[in-house]
């Protein structure tokens, strides 16, 4: 939620354009492409980045630096391709803008900050997002990802991205000087035995068929070799498909957690939520509805089938909060053939020049067109 | 070695005694108080801190702040007693100098810095320490702990505290997206199987007769609970009584690291030696002679005999260096009676009230008067 | 492949039918029911029973003995619910016999032993199956399951069945008292380390929506509390849906348990593949044929389409073994609102009364009509 | 308890010596050599064997089978030495027969079943043994070890060996098919994990200086690699030397159990306890006087002292059940130099030729001798 220059180059660029726009929630920004009766139509890029230094070698690579939560700076950069989709998604409002004539009604512009931390979409929609924007009748947005090839899109009707929650962990032990574990409660000792045990639920508690996965993405404890410390950091993050693996996942790993520590004789380890995304559904009527409209802009056969991703998105938030349908489809970043494909959050992720911008540009385009109720011949 | 304050507390106050001094290996200080012939006896104390917050709730506690190696800043305290030591040896030392009538010969007295990062002494003698102070003919050091009642001393003849290793592990595994686990190596599951495995070391490849601590006190990987990190940082330490245990201990350490990570089909992680203390081990008659003075001191029954402690010292290196034989000893923190005893490098750390310091000092005079040769009625 | 009693039981079965039948692959039946000219369709039963003592408290409950590979006798039962299927086989065979003017061509009635092995299939293709019965145009079969209602079936196109591999594990370790650990390798802990160790690889190498399992299903080691023994004997059992992560998941197996072994110093642990059983993929066209027979015989709404399971069945290789194609279907064990519905190979395990019977035998009619090409009017 | 052979090879033998004898304790057998006034002085033998297969290749190896608790039958060794323990006390009473009129008072032979289940000295006390023979002044005993050269014997004062504890842990989970992990408690991963979790016990929550061990000898779970069973079966052997240990470690274990049955959502285990060997304590005024007698008889040289050994002996109960002291010691296996020195319960375990048999007759001689207080110059 430190978009800050990312929101005034959006900001300017509106203004380029002439579209009427406001901030909500912080860093985010609306446009609001007013053009005569008809639908109104949202449509949604993400603008954050990641706590990731860019290897990518890239002239234009990202030399930004932001703050963690604990105060700390850190290099940044747009790990997970946010800024294609801004790209994208201001070309395609310049098309709109030049074409005016070609269609009518309202599309909603929404440049949200924070899907990253699920933080974006909530905070737009508390700071009156659809009190000062006109309700639409769908949320359109879209991805970059290596596993489509550059050029197509993919969409699926109903489950289109994981359900993600988020647990940090704070283990609580005794210190002790490093040759003396006999006194200690050593936290590193029982955060290991937590990771290891956490393996078992998805490996042996959730059903082979059923995707699920339990992350454990930092563990931090300890700041001398010789001294056994008093606590141990986890935090850790979960994908599920559906509400019934969810609700059997999440109160494992708090049963092992607990265990755990009584194994070790600890005191209960503190678990906080961080945060809760809901899996991202897609609208299937709509869905095959926009999935005409980008096949007319890019070939039917450049508008693939996929299966649910383990990824997940705050996106749907902005649609379920006033209970209308959303469509949300991948683009590809990389051509199917080569050799280096680096995925989203890699330190080395660079969608393949300029392929994957225009793709996105214009399935936005397709996409928005068919949910305004313009058809043009495939 | 950042104890520029402490050191120009010890040269003001060597200089309200009268005592000639030098700067030796940075922050190190040597006193010479020279009193005509006579055997030439060393005494060490040790003045540096440990990067833990204070908590005991004293007036006095420390509220000094120090850089770790890594540049962030942090609180310190003299959490494992140094300031005691100091404090007994200026205490010694003023008593010496009131009573120069009462001895002949010459005391080195060595304010050495690093002694936790096992620096000191080896950079006082890389220094000079040995070209510019006369050599003894013994090395005489104190310690204070919990395990002793205050008032009381303890020392041993033979082993008295162990060699201990310290390594810095550096796993690498391969970074991807929390959802995405089969595209990554994860360094954080492969350290926690690291840890659990090194477990076995001790509890059944080490004879359960033969003493020998695997403590690892950090454990650092990650930025976001959402990315599998590309690496996580350990640090080991460990201790042992003898050659024979220490040649098992640390290669078995390294065959579980590098089998983990080929369980993991992980690269071979590196490891680096951070440093190795020796055994400190007692001169047998020096030992006897030096117990013969502080009985003379304190009186014969305040002075106990202990097994080796698993604690680290670098003291023996001041008398290694030059082939002269050394004799440590323990004095106590805390009443034999008292309730709560946090034990060094605890944040609570606090010896009680006077007695402490006071026995220090006295064991100090009786130690140093024996190898000097004097004697006194015990 | 100790069905002896069973075979003779089947033996006078076919018998009272009147109908030809030979043995093959030991105690593997297979009747020939030759009725005119027509289309030859296969038609299999498994028949062996599982070394599990039945705790159903049936009357009818096995009080059957059987013989372990090691030579010991223990209970067995069919905890499989093998003997539903041999009984609707037989069923439906009658009514094939008592209705021979309704229908023309030849069906191959296979009663095949040693299905849990995955002994049986290959044994009877070994011993001549297909030299001794008429070739088919098709190999049908079926499975009774507790997910499938009573009184339903449900069957797919394409994968409907999963691989599964065998794997015995022999860990040479080193013996010695149970006091003195140091001079042993303890191949328990080392067993340990590689059950727990092998978690990680469906919780993390394997894609989360890709369906892996790895059971480790024996674990056997040691003659006395006190003696470390020189060696522990694993058995382990994975199963996948397709080769991509049947190629992943069984090298990294290997990996695990030689990195293992590594990690304590022990010498390579002997790997043995004790069997793979092939996926079981079902022909699409054929499985359409077949649906449409069970529905003339049940109803459109009792056959439904599931998933593939993660059991796996050798009755895929009846079919490969000559190249022609095999349909393979369930039916259900338990009243849709059971309360209890013990699943298969458990020893409660019973289906429920004559309604599954009934319709796996009606089932058999109806897919073994159509493969016929006979059809009815729905 | 099953020696039955050698419980008359033994009373054929004291027949053969003229010696009164009675059976006491099943297999146990008590010789009575009484000679006229003076101490009473008992010595002790142990008579059994272990289930190992002898593989010494030596002629008179091993060829005896005996059957376990659970009825299996199974090849026997005296793995421990225990038959050159007879041997020696046999040869001793025919010396001390032979030499009447060299000593006077009553020597009481204990040859002792059931050692190394902790069953024979307890059986032997419960079914009157000291109601049948005189009281003794003091109970000797012996054992063979390699860690003592052929020739000579070692003893030391105060404990000599450890407390042993064996614990029988039984693990309940819940039974399914291989291939549905969901559906199980898998006792085996559970297993796993408290195997391995016990590991930090002694690495981690024991002081280092103090001995202790937890062995895991037993683990058996499972018939069929594709079942994932409904239990597993422990068994344990801890080691400890002091009470305070002991009182630490047994909870400890417990504890272990009981959390990681919790982390699988599993039922308690039943931990059972399977027999408690207190630890063996030498009389240290009565050690002296057998130090002496047997450094009269091998010469002073050839009597070491040793540091208490991780072993456990029941023996201690012969006495402490009367309230007399006791002495026990060593007398070595190898000649220093030998290449290979298999241990105790190895199934190469064997002593070297004539050298450790007439040591052991002779240290027996010595030590009873000066118990009777029959003194001889050394």
């Amino acid at each position: 939620m430190q978009e800050h220059r990312t929101a005034e180059f959006i900001e300017a660029a509106l203004d380029r354009l002439g579209i009427e726009h406001f901030r909500c929630g912080g860093t985010g920004v609306v446009g609001l492409q007013r053009n005569g009766d008809g639908p109104v139509v949202a449509f949604r890029a993400d603008i954050d980045g990641l706590p990731i230094e860019e290897q990518t070698g890239a002239e234009f690579r990202s030399e930004a630096r932001g703050t963690l939560p604990d105060g700390t700076e850190v290099p940044v950069m747009h790990g997970c391709g946010h800024d294609s989709h801004t790209a994208a998604a201001l070309a395609a409002c310049g098309v709109f803008e030049r074409d005016r004539a070609g269609w009518s009604g309202t599309i909603v512009w929404i440049f949200q900050p924070g899907e990253e931390t699920a933080a974006g979409a909530n905070a737009m929609v508390a700071d009156g997002l659809w009190d000062r924007a006109p309700r639409p009748a769908v949320v359109l947005g879209q991805h970059v990802v290596p596993a489509v090839p550059a050029g197509s899109v993919a969409l699926c009707e109903g489950p289109a991205m994981a359900a993600a929650d988020a647990l940090k962990v704070t283990i609580h032990g005794k210190q002790s000087h490093g040759s003396q574990p006999q006194d200690s409660i050593d936290p590193i000792v029982l955060g290991a035995f937590i990771v290891t045990r956490l393996q078992t639920i998805v490996a042996r508690e959730i059903a082979p068929q059923s995707a699920a996965v339990v992350t454990c993405g930092t563990f931090h404890a300890g700041v001398k070799e010789n001294i056994i410390p008093d606590r141990a950091e986890l935090t850790l993050n979960t994908r599920t498909l559906t509400d019934e693996v969810r609700d059997a996942l999440i109160p494992a790993i708090r049963r092992v957690i607990s265990a755990e520590a009584a194994a070790s004789g600890a005191p209960e380890p503190e678990v906080e939520e961080l945060y809760r995304f809901p899996a991202l559904v897609n609208d299937a009527e709509q869905a095959r509805v926009v999935r005409a409209g980008i096949a007319a802009e890019l070939g039917a056969e450049r508008v693939l089938t996929v299966g649910p991703g383990m990824g997940s998105e705050d996106f749907g938030g902005l649609a379920t909060s006033i209970g209308v349908p959303n469509v949300y489809w991948f683009f590809g970043a990389y051509a199917a053939d080569a050799t280096e494909q680096p995925v989203n959050h890699s330190p080395q992720f660079l969608p393949d020049g300029e392929l994957p911008l225009v793709t996105g540009a214009r399935a936005a385009i397709g996409g928005i067109r068919a949910a305004l109720g313009e058809t043009r011949e495939a």
